[in-house]
């Protein structure tokens, strides 16, 4: 019998979840099969390519309300990728926006699953670094402990615990990633603490100014939108079997100075893009970056086949490629 | 202004709850100022001492359920011991009941806290040694990973996390205490898998047969009733100013063999007591036991003075002492 392949994707209007799409539609199959309709659940209406290989249903609404989680899994997708979230400065602003979004939004998707009688898909969480809060006293392993310093972070961590918990009974088959800096971002600058590490490579090549708050001698570890796409993918098809109950697992990283951002820079815009850097001490920056994990050994994913960028040159290259029709500004 | 002090303990009718309650009859005094009014609150009537020092007002009432949480903190008791809970192996065969009593009742109570304007009491959580799952590679350290094996363990983890960022945001002041094997647990036998470890010296020791599962080698660590009573109230008490972002604690605990306890029980109750262990072997506790941490280094809470017991003969003299009159059987 060959069962009719549905993917669901929460948070589908957000920038990872728009790289998925796009690549779905590019490489319509999953674990070898067809992929034959699409389910996008995000509170603002999901954008969808127009000529999909398959067929796509967007709904628009807010899984921490009554109903909607148990109406985005009615058709059960048998793929269910968990991207939704409120970020995490909206999170840190508004407490209780957060925790609706970010804590009652994931279990209320978890309960839905799992109160469907025969339903056992496979499900992506996208957790973050930010569940780490230190202190740090060099990289940080597969078992670091678990201190966010932010309810952004808390929230990832108690969807991790559940994601554990549910997988366990064999209400679902989860895996858990806690995605690193994503870089380069691609959109306008923002107001993110961590906005400069995508901004002092993509203003330059796209002709514009940037503004660098921090030490170029900071080391900072980086994922490219690609790569991050690459791991929810491989996180939906990996054998479970070998996660022995730690379903959650940090993802590769390129770790590299903001020096070695810019050179990568100079690599591929010239002296011109890097002369397009204005160097614009931040305290406040200096001091929420400096409570961040900077680098990660992430044995385990490594070991189960999760392919990080190979350099941040590469990171560099994949923007132009990606984002820039393979072409800087002079 | 001297404000009246006023002590709130939910899952009062609990073990560890009638053994607080006893104590604060006993030393009717909390950080320096006399007790004037305890809460209790349990789902089963709590049982309170007469002739207290102190009114008590004794609630029967479940904090998963609306409005409960909100009543049990109404009048502002400036402590609040959160003990209430069902317990791991319930948690584990009623999964619902689990989840809602352990984890949305702890969340309401915190929310009932917050929502108070101008409140900010001091929270003592009791967490367990079973948010860790291993894998072990010798003792457990204060950063070890939490991969909980348990629903419960699930539950006590989220807590903690919930914990954690409630203080962090100045909710209240929160400070959570895993707890080890609390040995020798007064009462009668029961079906826990780690029942045995009290039973080989409750039962013995009040001139009955005792069941001894596993092998003597086994390593394993132990608070007394008192112990753990003399951590909440260490915890109430403590300044919460150097946990540093980190205020979920594992408790220390006095690790011994199997074999060494039973040496424990001679020195007590002699030849005779000790042959009124029977040796059954059951793989199946083996298999349980054998997941769980055995030894822990909690050096945090040391250097924070909290005070384990000295040996397990001190356990064992404490149960004599506290359960048996002082007279153990001949």
């Amino acid at each position: 019998m060959s069962e009719s392949l549905h993917i669901l994707i929460t948070g589908a209007a957000g920038m990872i979840g728009q790289k998925l799409i796009a690549r779905l539609t590019r490489e319509p199959r999953l674990g070898g099969k067809p992929i034959e309709r699409l389910t996008l659940v995000d509170v603002v209406e999901p954008a969808a390519p127009n000529n999909t290989p398959f067929k796509v249903t967007s709904r628009t609404g807010d899984l921490s309300l009554p109903g909607e989680a148990s109406a985005a899994v009615a058709d059960s997708p048998q793929y269910v990728f968990h991207l939704a979230g409120v970020v995490s400065g909206e999170a840190e602003t508004d407490f209780e926006k957060g925790y609706r979004v970010n804590i009652d939004g994931t279990r209320f998707l978890f309960e839905a699953i799992r109160s469907r009688e025969g339903y056992k898909p496979r499900v992506v969480f996208t957790s973050s670094a930010a569940v780490y809060g230190g202190p740090f006293d060099g990289p940080v392993t597969d078992d670091f402990q678990l201190t966010p310093h932010s309810s952004y972070g808390v929230a990832k961590a108690i969807g991790e615990q559940w994601l554990a918990d549910y997988s366990r009974r064999g209400f679902f088959d989860g895996v858990g990633i806690r995605l690193p800096a994503i870089t380069v971002r691609p959109g306008k600058p923002n107001k993110a603490a961590s906005g400069f590490f995508s901004s002092i490579i993509r203003e330059p090549l796209a002709g514009q100014n940037a503004m660098l708050p921090i030490s170029e001698d900071t080391l900072h570890s980086h994922a490219s939108p690609r790569a991050a796409v690459n791991y929810l993918l491989h996180a939906a098809t990996l054998d479970t079997s070998g996660l022995d109950q730690r379903p959650n697992l940090m993802m590769p990283a390129v770790a590299c100075t903001i020096a070695e951002q810019i050179e990568a820079l100079r690599k591929a815009g010239g002296d011109a893009a890097v002369a397009r850097i204005r160097r614009v001490r931040d305290t406040l920056i200096e001091r929420i970056v400096s409570g961040w994990p900077h680098q990660f050994e992430a044995k385990r994913a490594l070991a189960l086949g999760f392919v990080p960028d190979k350099s941040f040159d590469e990171i560099v290259a994949i923007h132009i490629e990606d984002e820039l029709g393979g072409k800087a500004a002079a």
